[in-house]
């Protein structure tokens, strides 16, 4: 298949400066469809060029070349994405951005770590832990996504009920603009207030706005304390006003995760019974307390139980038991998919006093649409992963109506159709229910001041 | 005085609408002068116009009409500001905020209250407190201060070494932009990912990108146990290798601020020896622990003690006696005022494990320059406010060279000019110190698009 003129004058350009780490993907149907798909349900695209950057200024270089000729970037990370924001279309190129994955600075009494965007997230977290410190963000995909793909979703994960998601973590930036300019905005410290906030603005962004280089996050002292129990209930119902009645006691759980019961026959298929240890109980709660001291997180998590009144409760006995239930709970999705890969999982979040109603609403409206739906996610922060668990194609084009339907009514009592995995390519139908007109202008505004010629990532998340 | 034609047409079209509420203050000099200032060491400005607007629909009336006329809008809430970012210039339109101080909405389940900008901070902390929440970010001047004035300056306070600053807590905006658009923009729940994060880029902008009508702020669990004590030191040097080993400790105390001897001292002249009852050590930390079990806090505060090894403590032994200490570390920069009404006052911030190096630079030089010097505020963040005591005129033109001095040591260290005050009128002079010519650009590329007239709060901060 021939090259489009723009794309040869991009290779033409950088192939001397990058050599084999600028591929046509002509030659790789293999490579090229591995990179033309993420971890969404998105339809799969079309990967025809694959740059693999190692510096700053190599990206830039990129940059300034696409702008040049008029051709695409889509940043790619792990690929571990939930909504389709790396997916590439023809012509357009995939800047891979996980050879620099340098853990840059680590400094523990200034509580900071310098990272490069491919990063893998554990590795930082686990980097941290040896100085007695934590990076909180801790989505799912924890073991393989990238921190450049974690603040280019803003991604949360379980522990955001209490510690709260990437954007809290993210000092500064240093970002590869269109056209290749470089900017750094944001600082080195705890505390900094001088000039516009320009850092927070590309956390979400989706690689809308600029290529991700460097980031400096911050780190926080790791509690010397962690419980960690299964909980359960006889449905979602209940265990949503456990969560309620904790709250309204004032705790604040570093934890608070629902599994339904479609979620636990899944874990329980996939991965055997020890995956949900109370198999009479068909609802889960998957709860962790922290605190500096030992004593205050067991403490915590006696009065959490006592408050929840759970059917039947299981607390960690030790560490690789705590780690057994996290583990479980990472696995529903990829469970989830292996039973039903036609499943279409959401992530709205909804106030938090609403979410007994999201998970009526959520039944009600599968129900009525002749399909069957498993709930799972961060109840505690009002964020849940509604999976609409389709069996073909038919029933995939009766989910498009439900789930529309759903972010209807969530952005009607004040939520949001995206809590945590970004807009991508699978919730751009939801923009007009998302976004009032003036909020949706001013978005595509700050855009094209940004990339007025549409080389960042374009058609993703807001962006035309 | 006649006033300007813009000024005249101005009134002409909101006369009719807002009646006594827009007031030509060259009839009123008592009441220009009071608008002509904040708290600040900022030269007195020039206040001719005043609007007092009720709704958000009065705010984009005005802002409509200025942008018609081109008159400049500055906009003002308590006046508690400390970097004279209130502050108004011939022929510009203070914009008061103060009546809009609604507690719109407190909803305790979903954790936020929906306020108007000119609610009072402490007031908000209150209301939450009666329901069991807190707003965590507490700037010295929070039982005057408004919430509208905190998100301009993205404010502090001691708390913030634990709980972070205001930018954590807003979690959506309503913004009356250039020529009366109203943007609302950010999110009712816990998460929220869909599209640019464009709240927290009013965040800290300090009034430049448009006028703050509504914001809704996220509140938390209030600890139920909080310990408070004075620690008492030999020198500055000695509390900062404290704090050092508090947090290589890995505890994270709720406040950890530094009061150096002339602060202590002037609070012992203005306030009377028991705002501070350990005359024999000269140096002082204020320091809490809080947590959701009282035991808990308890502990946590033992264990600080233990580490920092003061010369002296002093526990507080009831919830007034605790206030009483909080009460003495907000008198500082007012018992320091009276002493020195020509001081000039700071708020540098470094990375933490700078601190004793901050410090040193600071006394250092002042020293050289024959100016003595007080340090005191947020060591637990790294946030230092080093005031210069001068007598006289001719002291404040040294002290001009020794800020600029200690501005770029503490930029060149990875710090920055504000901490939590903002640049405003009096730390404009550092903006090339603080900012690289591509990251100033950028911010002034974002004004421009916002406000291509320059009609929001000219000359603040990093705007022309």
């Amino acid at each position: 298949m021939a090259r489009a003129a723009a794309l040869d004058n991009f290779f033409c350009r950088l192939a001397p400066r990058l050599g084999e780490r600028l591929r046509d993907l002509a030659a790789d149907p293999v490579a090229a469809a591995a990179l033309a798909r993420d971890a969404s349900h998105a339809p799969e695209g079309v990967a025809d060029a694959h740059v693999l950057p190692q510096t700053t200024a190599e990206v830039s270089a990129v940059a300034a070349a696409a702008q040049e000729f008029g051709v695409a970037l889509v940043p790619r990370g792990a690929g571990t994405g939930k909504a389709g924001g790396c997916i590439p279309a023809a012509g357009q190129v995939v800047v891979d951005l996980s050879q620099m994955r340098s853990l840059l600075q680590l400094r523990p009494a200034d509580q900071l770590a310098v990272v490069q965007p491919g990063l893998i997230t554990a590795a930082l977290d686990e980097a941290a832990g040896e100085a007695g410190l934590m990076y909180p963000p801790d989505p799912a995909s924890w073991a393989t996504s990238s921190l450049g793909g974690n603040i280019a979703t803003n991604a949360g994960g379980p522990r955001a009920v209490k510690y709260g998601v990437t954007q809290r973590y993210v000092w500064g930036l240093e970002v590869v603009l269109a056209g290749g300019e470089v900017l750094r905005t944001g600082r080195q410290c705890q505390k900094g207030v001088a000039g516009l906030a320009m850092a927070p603005l590309f956390v979400g962004s989706e690689g809308t706005l600029g290529l991700i280089t460097e980031a400096t996050l911050h780190l926080v002292p790791s509690p010397r304390g962690v419980q960690t129990a299964w909980l359960g209930f006889d449905d979602p119902a209940a265990a949503s006003l456990a969560g309620s009645r904790i709250f309204a006691a004032g705790l604040l759980p570093r934890m608070l995760e629902l599994l339904d019961a479609p979620a636990l026959q899944a874990l329980h298929e996939v991965h055997g019974q020890a995956s949900w240890p109370m198999p009479s109980t068909p609802t889960a709660l998957l709860v962790e307390t922290d605190a500096d001291d030992p004593q205050a997180a067991r403490a915590q998590m006696q009065r959490l139980c006592e408050v929840a009144r759970p059917l039947a409760c299981r607390l960690a006995a030790h560490a690789d038991e705590a780690e057994a239930m996290r583990g479980a709970r990472r696995q529903v999705s990829q469970a989830l998919k292996k039973l039903f890969p036609q499943k279409i999982s959401d992530d709205i979040a909804v106030p938090r006093s609403r979410m007994p109603e999201l998970l009526a609403q959520a039944q009600r409206l599968a129900t009525a649409a002749g399909l069957s739906a498993s709930a799972y996610g961060h109840m505690g922060d009002g964020n849940l992963h509604v999976n609409l668990l389709c069996a073909d194609a038919a029933q995939r084009h009766a989910a498009a109506d439900v789930r529309l339907q759903l972010y209807r009514w969530a952005v009607g009592v004040g939520g949001t159709v995206s809590g945590e995995h970004g807009l991508g390519l699978t919730k751009r139908c939801a923009i007009d229910i998302e976004f009032d007109p003036v909020s949706l202008l001013w978005q595509r505004r700050i855009k094209s001041l940004f990339d007025p010629q549409n080389i960042m990532n374009p058609g993703k998340s807001y962006a035309i």
